[in-house]
């Protein structure tokens, strides 16, 4: 698979965080010649946080990680990668149930301090006798770095994904790396969004939890790439504290703001790079809705615009069509009134109160939609209500991705 | 635009309806060479029923049928196609006006009594003085058949759509006749669905709108293309009363389970027609979803499916991706509960209790994807709730013909 057009031009610089160490290993999930298990240890001491997919079926890895999070204690993290063992029933769970046993015997812990996720084909039960090869060999291997592990979780991504982002808690400066993979929103024998965030910030993981949950609305909630939803999507922050920090508990506490806004900004950077690895994608497309009853109802109309396979291929068309905006705010089901609706595309007024511009300047709007970033803005003149949300645009290459494809 | 595979072998033969004269004529909305306005005249006594889009943007023709419908009686139909008239503010309404009033002027009633309809580019006020050469020129033209009407109706549709259906109430037999045009569910400035049903038969414009509105809640309220939803969105069913029985006003009257009957099949041969014309379709996909909580959670869940990105792709692949099945039904948010769910393809059982059959026999699995003719049962195992949708597969050809094209 060629890297996506909207690839960054490098993997980041990142620092290392204090009490994580990362290995990868050779699993052979499917029949390839590259490292498909992430094992990454974490010092006593670690809390952590977790956001988990709203599908209804989803996958036993799901269910081990929403178990274990209300503890707030993490000792390792496993990814597999090329089987997502959802669908897979008792087969499945025993396999989570094997491998957190395994690693806990390994690390000297309890199973619920282990995490770990799974992507890759559906309906596979993971081979258990796999997945303990691939932790021997990750138990004895030499520590990697985050490039190295942020390729290993991939599936069908085109480019390994990581942002770092840094806050000063008193006299400390934190750090926190993230890594993540996805390029459907969900597709679920071949993606699945897991992203994974690593700080030595000293943090409650109640606490953690309470921003981690936040920063989650304003971006993985944001995105989306062709509207399904994962069976296995995860996200979860680690904290190892050895940055010396006093624990944060609450937003009382000082630097708990500015570490707040880093954890916001860095999901915010990782979320957005699924969208630059969305299938097919060739645009990147931020849409931002104003205007509307509430913040809620403009998130939902931001969504359905995101959503609209004729908004999607209008933008890969190069075409100005804001008939097809006007169509997905429509559909929303949220409070719209035609004759008050504004539209601009890259900043160009092109419809205003339920009417095009006459005569508006087609020449910079032309030339925004020739670039690899768009940006639509919506106002509906209602309210006070505002959204963004990120997608990129619906190509042939989708169409290759998912249908020439045979599981 | 070359005639969907799925298209039937050749058009329907149909009654005429007494009471109904078709007729068509050149407005040149676009610059095109063919038919592109169709005016139909109703005889005194004619009743009407209707159900439209539910956007929140409809076109200015969508309210005037609104505001017309609950009167009950129609003398006349425009449909002008190449235009849809939407987001155009009030030159939009005043052309919508200019058509009622100079149809009535020329059938002798009120402008209420005129319903009108239009489909093409979404921005563009309707031009009145092409409606009113239009509109002459129909008036002067010779009387047609249904397949010119059906014809003239089309936009972006690779072939003419009609179905018909009788049924005897007393002792007379009455006749149905159905036209339709849409190509997507909506693509505001290509398509949109329009639907016409004529019967000779005497019916209540109310006890008619009931019978209607529960005949769509199973027909074309159960399809989908691409889940985008049109400003324009319109079905009418008008009744001449002309075959003589005695005027249907309630399920109490002989017949009228008959006629009920009779609609809601030919709404339904309608809807699958839009299906067969879906943008860039190869297969007709139907999908039943059974064992829900309710028949309405049953309703969303077969949506879920059928607007699946990643379900029509792998339909489009002949790809039997019941993984992809089971991430559209934990994404609809209704109760599902992973380990009591099966699913068939083309009747073959390939998942059950939330596991993969093992050894499922997959040569007919095969075979039936290879058709153009796909079932895809869901069985939920929680209740009595049942649906069925309609849709096509998602291919090149829907990127195509929404990407590659410029308005």
């Amino acid at each position: 698979m060629e890297k996506s057009p909207l690839a960054p031009a490098s993997f980041p610089d990142l620092p290392s965080i204090a009490g994580v160490t990362l290995r990868v290993a050779r699993a052979r999930y499917k029949t390839w010649d590259r490292c498909d298990l992430t094992y990454v240890e974490f010092d006593e001491g670690t809390t952590v946080a977790g956001v988990t997919t709203r599908s209804k079926c989803p996958s036993p890895e799901v269910e081990w990680c929403r178990d274990a999070l209300p503890l707030g204690r993490a000792r390792a993290l496993v990814v597999n990668a090329g089987n997502s063992n959802a669908f897979t029933g008792n087969r499945g769970r025993a396999a989570v149930e094997a491998i957190a046993a395994r690693v806990a015997g390994h690390v000297g812990c309890k199973p619920s301090d282990i995490f770990i996720s799974s992507t890759g084909v559906i309906g596979v039960p993971l081979p258990i006798d796999k997945a303990e090869e691939g932790l021997s060999a990750a138990f004895a291997a030499h520590p990697c770095g985050w490039e190295e592990a942020a390729a290993t979780i991939m599936t069908t991504d085109t480019f390994p994904k990581a942002a770092t982002a840094k806050a000063v808690i008193g006299d400390r400066t934190v750090n926190l790396v993230g890594i993540i993979k996805g390029s459907g929103m969900i597709a679920p024998d071949m993606a699945t969004m897991l992203g994974y965030i690593f700080t030595d910030a000293a943090v409650d993981a109640g606490f953690l939890q309470q921003m981690l949950s936040s920063a989650n609305r304003s971006s993985f909630s944001c995105i989306t790439v062709d509207s399904d939803t994962s069976t296995s999507d995860t996200v979860l922050a680690f904290a190892t504290g050895q940055a010396g920090n006093a624990p944060l508990t609450s937003f009382e506490d000082a630097g708990a703001d500015a570490f707040n806004a880093a954890l916001s900004d860095i999901c915010r950077q990782l979320a957005h790079l699924v969208v630059r690895d969305g299938e097919g994608a060739s645009k990147f497309i931020e849409i931002g809705v104003n205007g509307a009853q509430s913040n809620e109802s403009a998130h939902k109309i931001a969504l359905s615009i995101a959503n609209s396979p004729l908004v999607k291929t209008a933008i890969a068309g190069e075409d100005a069509n804001w008939g097809r905006i006007v169509m997905a705010v429509g559909k929303a089901g949220e409070p719209a009134e035609r004759d008050k609706l504004s539209i601009r595309f890259g900043g160009v007024q092109v419809a205003r109160d339920g009417l095009a511009v006459e005569g508006y300047d087609e020449a910079p709007v032309a030339a925004h939609l020739k670039g690899q970033e768009i940006g639509i803005e919506v106002d509906l003149g209602l309210g006070e209500g505002r959204a963004t949300v990120w997608t990129c645009d619906f190509t042939h290459g989708y169409i290759s991705i998912n249908a020439d494809y045979r599981s």
